[in-house]
């Protein structure tokens, strides 16, 4: 099934499940008001929600009405945890090659993750807003799974059986502010701003033969203003699975419902693929040319990530921003 | 008036009202379920808290009960955002100095802060469950300030108006995973486990003369093993105040309503004061001696962390917590 957060003026939203052709919805507030609701009792509300997705799907639900990925906040509009791997190391070594720094061997075996802030999510259609330009602003395409109960110590299996839900997302970042963030050990805070959230979340069964081995092996669509510029698979070249990522944060620890997981910038190794982010494509300008020429977005700029299924249909809709500057 | 979160068997707990003296309590469901819920819509329903508050303290209140800190959650159990800084600078330099690292001068300027997990906290009587005892396990403790609704670019005077609530935290640490995640630049994840809390959580007017310029002037008493070792004063050597720490946050984002803020470490440059970590032990052994000598926390070891007021009485009751292994 597919589920998506509608506008209602509240902190949370109110809960729909989306037609698998995203044209119609049907609120589902009779059984969960809220997506998090809904993760905290999973066993028992998603077999009721998955009825009602049946009705919709078949034409039989009352009271659907057209879906407007417009009217969606983020699938959780806040969330009691966001994690974001790097599990495309080949976009962590081109970085490192641009700025002539060795990767550690460990970076193969021992996934990089940081955890970010998770109060305030944007919408697919929220405007990015931005109170300096200089910040250097850029899109992060990414895969994210969300999570029910993992337990401390659990394996990749168990992780595993534990993904309820995946969705895309534009892990926004401010590139000029990460030096100096990152110089201080302790991780990213003022560099990582509002994350932006596809407007739906679906069920891995929702993906057919495209989610195998804990990985969504289908292309992720970015276009900046208007023009396509990367799409890679997200099935390639990731070399830690989200299982794997699952059980990486929860060495020390407990993963609670609702807990959002994401893979990192995707990227292929094939460069024809395209770019998930602009500082890769600069990264790839520094190593040709010694120094990169693309710039980061201007206010005006737009971003649009998606991700469509082998007929050529969107299978979580479109995250579609502008970028506007701070009033 | 103080606030505590009952166990009840559901994620979030039940708010509770908790006398002054905090002899006794009174639940607060008919205001709002969860503290979280009180947060979302403060400035309707904390008069309503407010009035409950009084009614119990006069002891008029109906349905009271003796409190027991030994039922509390978190007062947060889980909540959206947990940023962590480091305002007692002085922790910071002495950790540096004992590993023969220059601490850069924009430490003393620009704060250090980390984005913390926030979906699972402990509340102040839980055990802390380990896994692995070589992992190095130490308390940190701290104050930390509970906020509404920040928007991005606030200044420090609009920040300190969102400061709802104070609270105590155990910032609990696995120190000897921290060296490898601190060399990968992303920050804490496995090396920061569940963190606790104090039972009560209280509005700044509960503090009086205590409460000035963003700082609690008050010592915060950890006993370790029933051993007093550290009682530093909150309120001194405290670089950043908590409405610093609330702007830096917020330079690039909003922070929303339930943002736990940490204060770090509380360290005072006299070393008379004692410890609010073990690490910092070890490092006054280590410019001492050449190596630190005293251990970290093993199985069975207790942390109380506890402020008292001007008259001796406990201000957020105490954190209690023993470590245990994991079964």
């Amino acid at each position: 099934m597919k589920l998506a957060t509608l506008k209602d003026g509240t902190r949370d939203g109110q809960l729909a499940i989306v037609a698998r052709d995203l044209k119609t919805a049907v609120v589902a507030d009779g059984i969960a008001a809220t997506l998090q609701r809904a993760l905290d009792d999973w066993a028992f509300l998603a077999p009721q929600l998955d009825e009602l997705s049946r009705q919709l799907n078949e034409g039989r639900a009352r009271r659907s009405f057209d879906f407007d990925p417009q009217r969606c906040m983020a699938p959780l509009p806040r969330a009691y945890q966001w994690v974001d791997g790097s599990a495309y190391v080949n976009h962590v070594e081109l970085v490192r090659k641009a700025r002539k720094a060795e990767m550690p061997a460990a970076f193969w075996d021992d996934p990089l993750m940081y955890q970010g802030g998770s109060d305030d999510f944007l919408g697919p259609c929220d405007d990015i807003v931005l109170r300096h330009e200089e910040w250097g602003l850029d899109f992060e395409a990414e895969v994210a799974v969300i999570t029910g109960d993992v337990p401390m110590g659990a394996t990749p299996d168990q992780a595993q059986q534990q993904i309820r839900l995946l969705t895309l997302v534009n892990d926004v970042s401010l590139r000029n502010l990460m030096p100096d963030e990152l110089a201080k050990g302790f991780g990213f805070l003022q560099s990582k701003p509002a994350t932006s959230f596809a407007p739906v979340a679906l069920t891995p069964d929702e993906l057919g033969d495209a989610w195998q081995e804990s990985k969504l092996h289908l292309p992720l669509r970015s276009a900046w203003n208007g023009k396509l510029v990367g799409q890679p698979n997200a099935g390639v070249d990731m070399v830690f699975n989200f299982a794997q990522l699952i059980a990486h944060l929860c060495k020390t620890r407990h993963a609670r419902a609702g807990t959002i997981v994401g893979s990192g910038t995707v990227s292929n190794q094939d460069a024809k693929k395209g770019y998930s982010c602009i500082a890769e494509k600069r990264c790839l300008e520094t190593i040709a040319d010694g120094k990169p020429s693309m710039p980061f977005m201007g206010f005006g700029d737009t971003i649009r990530i998606d991700m469509l299924d082998a007929d050529g249909k969107s299978l979580f809709g479109a995250i579609e921003q502008r970028v506007c500057a701070a009033s």
